[in-house]
Parts: C-alpha cells; structure tokens; sequence
C-alpha cells in the first residue's frame, strides 16, 4: 500500500518520471478544455445551442478535479497543509461552484471562481525550463517595487488633480459629468489608452487635454526606464564580501583581493 | 507652556514619537475623506440625495483643518515663513473655499482649490522609506531636464506642420476644422492617445495619418532612452576628486590612484 | 552552354555583377509593381473601372515571375532542393493564384497567397549593408525568447481573468457580451491600443478599468526593459576563454590574465 | 560704412552682444504671432469677425520679414551662398505667400509655407545650451538609422500581410473596404493609436487583431531598445589610439598605457 501511495505521489505531484509528466500533459489539457468550456458558455448563442453538451462536460470535468482533490488529499503527508496551501485552495475552487450550482439556482457570478481554474497552470509550468526567466522578471518587478509604488502614487495625485480641472473646464454636457468621471478619463489619457467613450470638446479643455498627452509621453518612459534599470542591474557581478583590512564593503563576483586596499579577501565567503 | 508648545511641536510637525505618528495618520484619513468627499459632491446623484450629510461634513472637516491651521502658526517658530512655505500656503487653500461659499453663493469652481488638500500627503510621505525612491526618480527627471525639453520643443514643432498639412488635406468637412484642432488631432497620433473623435477619412490623409503614426513608433522611444539612460547613470561610480599631481577632474568612485598619471589620490577628499 | 548557364546564375542567384544587380533592382520593382496592383485591385472604385488593365498588368507580371522561376530551376544545379526550399516555395504560390484563376472562378482570398509576393524582397535585401543591423535585432529577440514567452504567458492568464471579471460586472448589456468579447477589452486596453468599440459604462466597471490601465502602464514597461537589457548585452566584452589553471570560464575580451587566480591565459585561443 | 555693415551683421547673425540677444528675442516674438497668427486665420469664427486686423497684422509681419531678409542679404559677405542655404530658402518662403496672395486670389494651401515660418525658430535657438543635448539626441537617433530603417522595413511588410488578412477576414462590410484601408488599420492597431474608427466585428477577426496587439506589445519595445542602447553608448570613454606594439584598436579615454600589451601608447594622438 506504502509503495502504491509513493508511486502515486511521484505520478501526481512531481514530474520527474514519465508517468509524472503524461499526468502533468493530461492534467493541462484538462484543464485548458476546462476553461475553453467556461468561456463558450458564456457566449449565447453556443450556450443555449448546446446546453446539454456543456452540461455533461461541465459534469465530467468536474468528476474528474474531484477525483485528482481527494486523490492529493489522500497521498500527501500532511493532509492539512495542503488543503490550506494557495494550491490546495485553487482546486477546491476548482470544484466547488458546479456543485454549489446544484443547489442554488442561478449562481451566474460563480464563474469567476470556476475561471481560476486556470491558475492550476502555474503549479504545471514550475518545473520547466522557463521558470528561470519568470524568476529573473519577477525579481526586476519586486526590486523595483518602491520606485514602481512612488510612480503609481504619483500618477494617481496628477491624475486626480487632471480629473477635476477637466471637470470644471468641460463640464457634465461634454460627458464629465462628475470628478470620477473626469479621473478615469484623465487614467484613459495618460495611460494613451484613448478610448475615445469621453473626449474634450471644447478648444481650452483640448488645450489642456493636449499638454496631458505630450506629458504623458514623458511619464510612461519612467516605469520602462525604471524596470529596464532594475533588469539590467542583476547581472553586475557583486557580492558583499567585506573586506577584512579595511571592510570595504563590495567587490566584483570572483575578485579575491579588495579593489580598494588591495587585501586578500575572505576566500570561504565565496 | 514651553514644553506642551515643544511636545504639540514633536506631535503636530514631526513623526519620531507614537503620537506624532497617531496624528500623520489621523490627518491622513481626514484628508482622504475630505477629497472622496469633493469627488462624490460632484457626482449629481449622490449630491443631490445627501445634500445636507455632505453639507455637515464638509463642514466638520473644514473646522478640522481650520484648528489644524491656527496650531501650526500657534506652535511654528517663525509662523510667517511657515504661513509663506509651500505647505502653509496649501493649508490656507485647504480651509478657504468653504467659507468664501458663506459670502459668495454658487462659488462652483472653488472645487478645484478643495481638491488641492490632496497635495497635503506630500508632507506626511516626506518622512517614509519611499523618499529615496522617489529622490532618486526626480533626480533622474531632472538630470534629463535640457533633452526632455529638446524633445518636447521638438515635438511641438513637428505637431504644428502635421497638424497643419492635415487641415490643408482633410479639411473642416472631416473634422479638421482649424489648425489647432488639426494639432490637436496631431497630439493624440503621435502620443498614441488615438481617441477617434477625428481620424483622417480621405485616402491621402490615412497614408499621412500612417507616416504620422510610424514616426510616433520611433519618436516614443526617445523619452524612454532618455530617462533609462539617466537612471542608470547615477550608478556610474565616480566622484569628482582632483588629481593633485595632473589636476585630472574625475575618478572611479574608489580609486586610490590617478587613472591618467598614476599619482596617489588625496583620500581626506573621500 | 554551361558558360551561359554559370553567367545566368550569377546575374539572378548573385549580386555582385553590374548585371546581377541590375537583375535585382528591376526584380524588386517588379515585385513592388505586383503587390501594389494586388492593393488596387481590392479598392472597389479602382477594380471596377479598370479591370481590362489590372488583368493585363497581372498577367504580364505572372508571365515574368514564371519565366523567372523556371529560368532559376533550369540554372541551379540542385532544382529539387531550390523548389522545396523557403524562397522556392514562396516563387511558386507568387504565380499559381493566377493560374488556379483561370480555372476555378471567384477563387477571391487567393489574393492573401499573391501579396506573399511581398516576402521575395527580402531576397533581393539579403546582401546590402542593412543585414547586419537586422541580425543584431533578430540575435537580441531570439536570446530574449524565453523571456519574452513568460511575459506573453503571463498577459494571456491575466486577460483572461480581467475579461472574466469585466464579464461579470459589465455584461451583455455594454457590449460585454461573452467572456471571449471581455477578453478582446482586456487586451485591447492593456496594450493600451483602446479603440473604444467597447468600454466599461458602470461606475464599478471604470474603475476596475482604471485599475488595469494603471497595470498596464508597469506591465508596457517589462518587455522593452527585456529587449533593451537584451540589446545591450551582446556589447559586453567577454569570451569563452577558459583559464588553464584554475578553469574559470570567462573572461574580459582582451584579458591576458585570468580575472580569478591570475595566471597567464592561453593567448592562442583570441 | 564697413564698421556699421559689421556692427549689423553681429546684431543679426550673431548673439553675443546684448543687441544682438535683443534682437534674437524681437525676431522670436515676431515668429510666434506670425505663427499664431496662421492659426488663428484657420478657425472659421475668428477669422470671420476680424477679417480686417488679420490682414493688417498679416502685412505688418510680411514687412518685418522682408526688410530683415533684405538686410540679411545686404550685410552677409556671400550673398548668393546664403539665399540658397537651408535658413536663406525658408526666410524667402516666409514672405512669399503674402505677396502671391495678391496676385493669385483664394491660394488656400499657402498656409502650410507660412506655417514653416515656424522652423526659423531653430536659427535663433542655435546658439543656446539646449543645443548640447539636442545634438546627443540627434547623434544617438543618427547612429541608430540603419536599425531604425530595418525594424521600419519590418513592420512595412508585417503590416502589408496583417491588412490583406484582414480585408478577406472582416471584409467590407466591416468597415474593412479595401486592402489598403487594412494596411491602414493594422498601422493604427500595431503602433496602439487605436483610433477605433474601424475595428473588427467578427471573432475571428478579433481573435487575429487580439494577436496583433501583443505582437505589437514586443515590438514596440525594439525601438526603445535601439534608442536606449544608442543614448548610453555615446558615453562609452573609448579613444581610437592605436597601440604602437601590438596595434591594439581602442583604448579608455585617458588611457596612457596600452590595455592589451601594457606599452606606452602615443600621447600625441590625444
């Protein structure tokens, strides 16, 4: 039984083994079926076409993320760490709303929870080669947070000040018929997103509109200028061996004398 | 008397002690209720259906802020340079338009100056661990000053001749009416805003719309290679040490000896 | 013959003649002729009122890309390899819509294989001064591959939930008729294109949009920071050198002492 | 005679004495409400009304100009090299239209000649510190062109295929008449103007046009990466000294010893 259970635990959560990759091939493709089936449901005329189609997969996906849940459940180690780990609770997501279905009627908005399903993604893709990359970008992302942060919380000031000077040049008969409003048509400008729903008409407030734009244009180069920094900079080779004569505190990766008094460096630090 | 005014000083200007840190964050929830508040108030329904809560709460806060206002010049050493500052000037602001609506009756576009409360948290963030950031994002801002305004003056040129050679192409009957509409429609191409309220109908005005848009491809880079460039040079390790034998002006930010003559640096400059 | 045949491969198969370059400027004017009579003939005004010269033009330009391809299958000296290789395909579907033309009537989307035409430049391009420019783009976007799949991975999870939610709260009543149509918004709105066919009309639904501009803003800035990382990298001066005592494996390009353990490197090796 | 001709020729064609900065300033002003003065002419509302000062102004600026461009001609030693340089052509365009306007009634599109009058700005500003960083820009965009010109070329023909895909996916009943109105659109998609005065209505076509825009998303990264790349490298210290001993190519800026080979590099050349 021990050696069953060892066997499935290799199959179901590593992916090593050729049994434990064909797992992790059949589980994605189910899984992206699964959301396809999200997505063509909402679309009418396919939903009311083939209701009962729909339904039956709907039913057999769900079969089978139940069977794969209380499989995990029954494998693992410690059953409740990872009921209530961030994956554990994704596949309980992943079921839930279609039995959730069965007794309240109408449950439209729980196909939110069902699309999250696609989150189950990530837990496939973490040991593939590509994981590397998306480390090295989120690393750049997070070293770059407080000056990501200062950024956002300034363009939100401007874009608040922007909102309500518009408000009061265009007025509600131009469609800012509130501040809100004039905030998110501020957000739609500076971002050059430029829906076009709401736009200044009259000569001053296309003045004005024109002068958010051109800054704007400057704005948007600051986040680019601050990540592509931040990718950049990883790749200085630095460590932070002090050194041991006059505690300078970096030196180049592989250097073994200080670059500044010219001391052997601590080797064992490396 | 000397020392309440000292410990309300402690409280009210600086954030070291708990209650100078109770009273930032106190201010700062009255501040960003104050500013929802401007911003529902212009929303015609709410304002409309709350009238008199909207009425007692503007008055609250600005009663507030007034106190606020008479502590600070009360407390502050020297009040009129505080009254002067950028901040007292800001805090005059903040309390002035409610009561001019005492006096002068359907004072609309008092809004705007309410809104400028906003500018209040620059003062409480001015003491956080996002400072450096933020210095350092106005550092590289300013730094690319003169090639931002290059830029800018340079797009200002190009956008008055496109804007121009539009209206002679299109004409009013496509909604280039003038040329400052035409520059306008200029702006929110090569900003690539795009609303759509005017795009270019006939053949010839697309092919020119299409150039337009191109250069705007390339053009969009420039601001972006300009503040990527600036925020990567502050790291440049170098100081300005002078070489006391060759007089050479700059050095690695370490150096112990003359890059040029190979002389010892003067290490008190350090 | 055979000297005819080897004067004929050099003119059309090379560059480096008066002949053959001449051969390949009036290929490329040609080819321009070609792809600007398949632009015309889809104006309706145009194919209606010239339809004898357009089908005269078309056959003469299917005339001499046919004696063109059957000349280069008579020249070269393994045929069966040119006609399955990339360009030989390409000189194949350039003529037979033409042809299918005659015998199949109304065969319209024909026209997407003709504009293939388009691709036989960049043969005539493959040997001026523009390729190494070229190389250096395709080098920087094949070593940020990986990166770049991450990235686009990512965007594609994200759009799919945002489309979802966008579903949710919008509806089918403001155009959100189907999670694929919440989709399409999310991604025209995070690239920030905003076309403006759909937008959110609900107070709740503009601010969620307000939100994933915002993101969009950071999220814009991750690939150019990738591309540009990318394109500085190949300028780092570094070889495979490995140094022959301690084995470290690389090296300043014109080092002569290993940066680790300082011994003399193989100088052979540059 | 001669002493006032020299005197003249500082005031106009210099900027170092006080007089010829004042003059600089008066010709500035004069150019900005000459070009204020053609945008006005063009809204409908103010040229009606104030035909009559138009006219007057219009006339006052044509003599300014033309008594400065005789002046110019009369002071400068070559006459005939300056009337045919860059500056001497637009100063005679600046005065052209007017007085053709007397001749030739209803000469609509002179306008945009007058509108150049606007690039004798950069004669005045020539001479200003701006200079410095806008020859950077210039240098950095100058040395990027062959990249430039490539990627350009790569979106051409990207957005020749995209369009034709387009025109027979969507077709005319979408907005999508012709190929090249495609083309057309694929522009204003794949540079994310997104004017949405045509956008696809069928889902495949916005399956495709969803596929575009994050094509678009990575691409628009490579001109700012190009651009990027070239405003950091004009920084690289390098020198062209060829290393006497073993004819090494480049070397650090202030280098005295050979990088290479450690011999003593020919200070002359510096």
């Amino acid at each position: 039984m021990n050696k069953t259970k060892q066997k499935l635990y290799e199959i179901i959560f590593e992916a090593d083994t050729p049994a434990g990759k064909l797992f992790d091939i059949a589980l994605l493709i189910v899984i992206l079926i699964s959301v396809a089936l999200v997505m063509l449901e909402s679309v009418e005329a396919i939903s009311t076409n083939h209701r009962q189609l729909l339904h039956i997969l709907e039913w057999l996906i769900t079969g089978i993320f139940t069977i794969e849940y209380l499989l995990r459940i029954a494998i693992v180690k410690k059953p409740f760490r990872y009921i209530f780990s961030f994956y554990g609770i994704i596949d309980f997501l992943s079921v839930l709303p279609t039995y959730i279905g069965l007794i309240v009627v109408g449950s439209h908005s729980l196909v939110v929870i069902r699309i999250l399903r696609l989150l189950r993604i990530f837990r496939i893709f973490k040991l593939t080669r590509y994981t590397q990359a998306g480390r090295l970008l989120a690393k750049a992302l997070w070293a770059s947070r407080a000056k990501i942060s200062v950024f956002i919380f300034f363009v939100i000031i401007l874009v608040i000040i922007i909102g309500t000077v518009m408000y009061l040049v265009e007025g509600p008969e131009h469609g800012f018929s509130s501040i809100p409003r004039g905030i998110y048509w501020a957000i739609v400008t500076l971002t050059t997103v430029g829906y076009g729903d709401i736009s200044p008409e009259t000569p001053f407030g296309q003045f004005i509109a024109s002068i958010v734009m051109i800054m704007g244009y400057a704005i948007i180069a600051v986040p680019t200028g601050i990540i592509t920094a931040e990718i950049l900079n990883p790749t200085k080779d630095e460590n932070t061996q002090v050194c041991p004569n006059c505690l300078f505190p970096t030196h180049d990766k592989y250097a073994v004398f200080c670059k500044k008094c010219g001391s052997v460096l601590n080797p064992g630090k490396e």
